[in-house]
């Protein structure tokens, strides 16, 4: 895991004054390390998974990786108004206002298995807010990855009745 | 080709007026139909290609699955202001307006070969500002590859000086 570590870059006070930002575009841009990391998810994903969900927009990278490589079905959750289907919609709080998640209405035969997948889990709420639009839309969280995980931030509290694997805790 | 065809939703009057939006999540989300998707532009990546370079958000999609496949490294270019590092942005013409891409500015070996892949081709503004950015940064663009051409808009056109592959004209 060190060689993964190493690869990723901390930016101080970006997107604002104060926040630590974990840039990952150096782990994704060497084929090894990135190859590394979408085959630790592989072992992750359980047996009975036929989709992965991802959250927009770093998500996708590595959730459109892992469809390919556990051959899964890829479903999108965007931010509001992305979407030109019929969707369902999740509103929660940020630190200051709020935000809305959208997931297509039709993603999902009933209690299908599914793995959620996003690069960084921070504050969680995010994560949480997808879950429960993977739920209403009929699907089933089996498990959930992320490539960084920042402990301080306790994240992991606001889903902690779901299954969690994070490669790199910080 | 019929059946990746029939799993794109056209969708009227999306985003505004007029427009008629090609959705592809559901394509994307049939296991079969989005693994044969990557197959058939995996086989139109050129053997030297060491880095797929993918435009925000849906292009990392597919751009994730196919370095996986291809065992590739993976390069984001991103809309202005999200990446956190030193980047190379250019800015372009849209119908209304305009538009800045960026891509890491240490994205690449000098002359690296890269593949730039996105979903759709459209009016072509933004692939060919991302070969500019991918040029700036010192590699060459090998190929580009799309899901969907649409024809009546020209875009290929505006790239006509790259070798293109498209999935689907319509």
């Amino acid at each position: 895991m060190k060689e993964l570590y190493d690869a990723i870059r901390t930016i101080p006070d970006f997107p604002k004054k104060g926040v630590l930002f974990r840039d990952i575009t150096p782990l994704i841009r060497d084929r090894q390390l990135f190859s590394k990391t979408i085959e630790l998810f592989a072992k992750h994903v359980p047996e009975k998974t036929t989709k992965i969900v991802a959250i927009e927009s770093r998500g996708f990278i590595f959730g459109g990786a892992l469809a390919c490589k556990t051959n899964t079905g890829f479903v999108p959750i965007r931010k509001f108004g992305k979407l030109p289907c019929k969707t369902i919609q999740h509103t929660y709080s940020l630190e200051y206002g709020q935000d809305t998640i959208e997931i297509p209405a039709d993603s999902f035969e009933q209690d299908e298995e599914v793995v959620l997948i996003d690069d960084v889990l921070a504050t969680g709420g995010t994560a949480s807010a997808a879950c429960s639009v993977i739920e209403s839309a009929g699907a089933k969280v089996r498990k959930i990855l992320f490539l960084v995980e920042l402990k301080d931030l306790k994240g992991r509290e606001k889903i902690s009745r779901y299954d969690i694997y994070s490669i790199i805790t910080l």
